[in-house]
């Protein structure tokens, strides 16, 4: 059974210049460090720096192989979406983005597996994108950010993206970012990163289990980043009130901790007693072994992290590989 | 062993008015709908309808007995913490509120911890309140919200409230409320108290940790509802991150898992395994057993709850009352 890391982010090398009469300000610009490292630029300031690793197919198979993962699932990262941009730009830097990956994947179709992003601030554009995705780029899902400019994934108008991806067989991954509420985290500009887009994550699950995403799009797989962020705290709480109001229930049908046994989520957690309870209140079969690299907080070595688990070889192997397997032979 | 409920709350039967010469018009009237029934009106809207429970303390007790508890820790609902209000308000309304718990804890000092509340807005006047609650209410700790007004409790200017918690050898019970960001909790207005106060809660822990509060304050009791709502899910992910960046470890020398690790929280997160999995990680001497009754969504038959999560005898006890027992013994 192979060993898939189902969540990695990718970085290009440079940008291409902003469409032709765009004015865009945020545009992003690869200012060149040294040969083996780039630092993105936006508005002027340097946003971060980054290294071949996230862009070199042959320097991302050397960590592969180190770490024993057959492929990984290959993403932008997630401060790419660009929601924040005008639609004609973040199309265009988003179709930019898709070639990337597509390019990437064409250089070891056996090692890694694509997603794209779309200009999710117009939901029709973005479905229009999810065709390309799939018939240009050859790409397997989409990531998107768990808010779109702070307006939550489960509003109404992002059910046309949905009903896209669901009828064109394409997964969603979902993560977190841009979480709100930062100004009462204090002590360290890192809790945003660290505490608030793990919850944001959480707000966007159970508004798609309230607002009934699965009732609407029965085929729609979505997988949720971090192992769904803060939902694991929560879920108990949530299907406790909604077992104590009727007007919950009347809302969905089914239980939320049910209903939460239908998406999938990755294990990026840091924590193996964590991972542990995920599998006894998610099912082991709907966790996916993940690593979110190469950033300089991925989860090192996770064949190893998935053996401090405690957890049974056959359900190892589960969340190390076979339960993506089978999510992505499901995927028309 | 003594079978303590750690969290429950209060709400009076009725308020006095408000102080002479204080315009505030949020301040709370009851309003009697039978003889066992009120309803709270705030600005003359109902807020919420409460029952003698509340307030009896004879009907507390028959809860008790018939759920085979010992003792219960009692603190006014979060909702009447009044941080909102002017602080001459806030001042009189928490005063009267003490006063209301003092009574209940006079009824049966054997069966009830009484917890208080302070304006917290103004907190030198918080801090001399202090005093009053412990040398004329006769209570042990005080509950205060996760936020004042949207600023973290670990801002600076809480110092002066937490150094006099430390000397007068009162707790400090934690409840999360008044969440940011629940414009993005869609579907329910009902995932706002379910979804958005666990993670409150989680935002005033990581950044009490983050401030070092324990290096200002050691003595300090902290107690943290919910089970310290969405920590668990994001103890591991601080840990990690903190282990990887060395300006975190410059700012507070002990890696957040075991920081976290001398607070204490309470077990009411409905979930078995998570309360297993809080052990795991927290230590099963830091959890107290509560109920967070009589609200409608509290924790039923709680010491069937701690059966539920498989653990030891032992443990079960500690977590039941021992626990309970051994932190109010060491308040000065």
């Amino acid at each position: 059974m192979a060993i898939i890391d189902f969540h990695s982010h990718v970085v290009p090398q440079e940008y291409p210049p902003p469409p032709r009469g765009v004015d865009e300000p945020s545009w992003p610009v690869m200012q060149r460090v040294d040969g083996l490292t780039v630092s993105m630029m936006i508005a002027g300031k340097e946003y971060r720096r980054f290294g071949d690793i996230y862009w070199d197919a042959e320097r991302r198979i050397e960590v592969l192989d180190r770490e024993g993962i057959d492929s990984q699932v290959v993403s932008p990262l997630p401060e790419l979406l660009s929601y924040w941009l005008k639609s004609e730009a973040a199309y265009a830097l988003t179709e930019f983005m898709n070639g990337v990956v597509a390019k990437l994947v064409e250089r070891a179709p056996a090692r890694f597996i694509g997603l794209g992003a779309v200009a999710l601030q117009s939901p029709d554009i973005a479905a229009r994108q999810l065709e390309h995705l799939k018939r240009d780029y050859r790409l397997r899902g989409v990531q998107i950010g768990s808010n779109v400019n702070g307006v939550s994934i489960a509003a109404p108008q992002f059910e046309s993206f949905f009903a896209a991806a669901e009828s064109l067989g394409l997964l969603i991954f979902v993560h977190g970012f841009r979480p709100a509420g930062t100004e009462r985290l204090v002590g360290s500009p890192l809790l945003a990163p660290i505490v608030g887009v793990p919850q944001e994550t959480c707000m966007a699950i159970s508004s798609l289990i309230m607002t009934d995403i699965l009732g609407k799009f029965p085929r729609l797989k979505l997988v949720f980043a971090h192992g769904g962020g803060t939902l694991g705290s929560v879920l108990n709480r949530v299907d406790h009130v909604w077992r104590n109001f009727p007007a919950m229930q009347a809302q969905v049908g089914m239980s939320p901790v049910e209903y939460a046994r239908r998406f999938y989520y990755d294990t990026v957690t840091f924590g193996p007693a964590y991972v542990r309870y995920l599998a006894d209140s998610l099912g082991v079969e709907r966790l996916l072994g993940g690593t979110d690299g190469p950033t300089e907080v991925g989860q090192k070595d996770f064949v190893r992290f998935m053996r401090d688990t405690g957890m049974s070889e056959r359900e190892r192997r589960l969340i190390l590989g076979g339960n993506a397997e089978r999510l992505l032979a499901e995927l028309s």
